[in-house]
């Protein structure tokens, strides 16, 4: 799967795939590019060194899952808290139990190059057992896959 | 597919794949999850027991195919009051039309168990012949089908 | 892969994965309908015949690819231009040298009859090397791929 959005919405629909997939045994990548990067962000600010352009990005794009908005009826934050309750009630996994699972059930994570040159981005500041790799490693996994999706 | 927005565009391209693949002889399931749900609700109010936020969902979200926005240049429901408008002109079949001919043909429409259960939304809000499953039904057929699409 | 999208961000993601694909011997078909169209714009006007609503798209619609907007963080075209910015301090090619790339390469660009019609778009108003096709081209390119993407 390419996670390219860095909405809640669809980080959560990523990783329920990713970990309904693994437990069945089945291998899976997801890979991070574009605004689906900030999902694997670590929350707490890392000191790099960066250009004033990726410190803009890095300041106006959410730090790590618990910032992430809604893709629609965000209302300022409300709605991504109403999903987060409503999962909780209903004893569904939040997002960052969903992601340490995929990671214990060895989903491999993988961050765009790219993409984190363009963000200004070092792997420093993302969450821990993140690969790295490009466009050339993810067209070599989508193709020994059986479902591939763009989310 | 997977039928995770709950546009009209995609809503629209979505079914417009289902019933053109079908045509062809294809076995097609449309599964359908978070704001993808809303395509698949009656438009009249169904009387069920609710929880506080699943009155608050229900409200909020497009009752049915013929509330949803466009992804894009929506202008308060303008945008698509015209798509429809030029569908109808060039004589392509509504939304409504096309989901009644994807069900004639035999797709498969799903609603995703899960997703109800967060949003507070009951099957008898739901047309009739929707089938419910979960992340391993859509995962089955995902795995025997030839094209994946999420949408 | 379906280009339903007409983000910047987006068409950027579909031109880098389509060189890549095609850099390493795959065949590519990439099959643009709906604000994808956009993409696939002249940026001058061409004089064709249109109906009153097809005007209305025309004017309404970003012409051609340096008109695109971010899907995100757009800041009325400020945050476009901050990625084309980075993109040309990272040396990574601009949108215009992707799309002239794949098409060099042998992409297929194909833009969806359909959507045409329906929005109003002649032949003439979009770029050289691009070929019309419906739904059934698409379901038979896409049978014969291995990768299959909506986005």
């Amino acid at each position: 799967m390419i996670v390219f959005s860095g909405d809640l919405d669809k980080a959560i629909a990523s990783f329920i795939l990713a970990n309904g997939a693994a437990a069945s045994g089945k291998k899976v990548t997801l890979f991070f590019t574009f605004w689906g990067l900030n999902i694997l962000r670590k929350s707490e600010k890392v000191p790099v060194a960066k250009t004033f352009i990726g410190q803009m990005f890095g300041m106006m794009m959410p730090r790590g899952s618990r910032k992430l908005s809604l893709s629609r009826m965000n209302m300022l934050g409300m709605g991504a808290k109403m999903i987060r309750g409503v999962m909780n009630n209903n004893n569904v996994s939040s997002l960052e139990e969903l992601m340490a699972s995929a990671i214990h059930q060895g989903v491999e994570i993988v961050a765009c190059q790219m993409s984190m040159d363009l963000m200004g981005i070092r792997q420093e500041e993302l969450i821990d057992g993140v690969k790295i790799g490009g466009v050339g490693y993810y067209l070599g996994k989508a193709d020994q896959s059986g479902i591939n999706l763009f989310i």
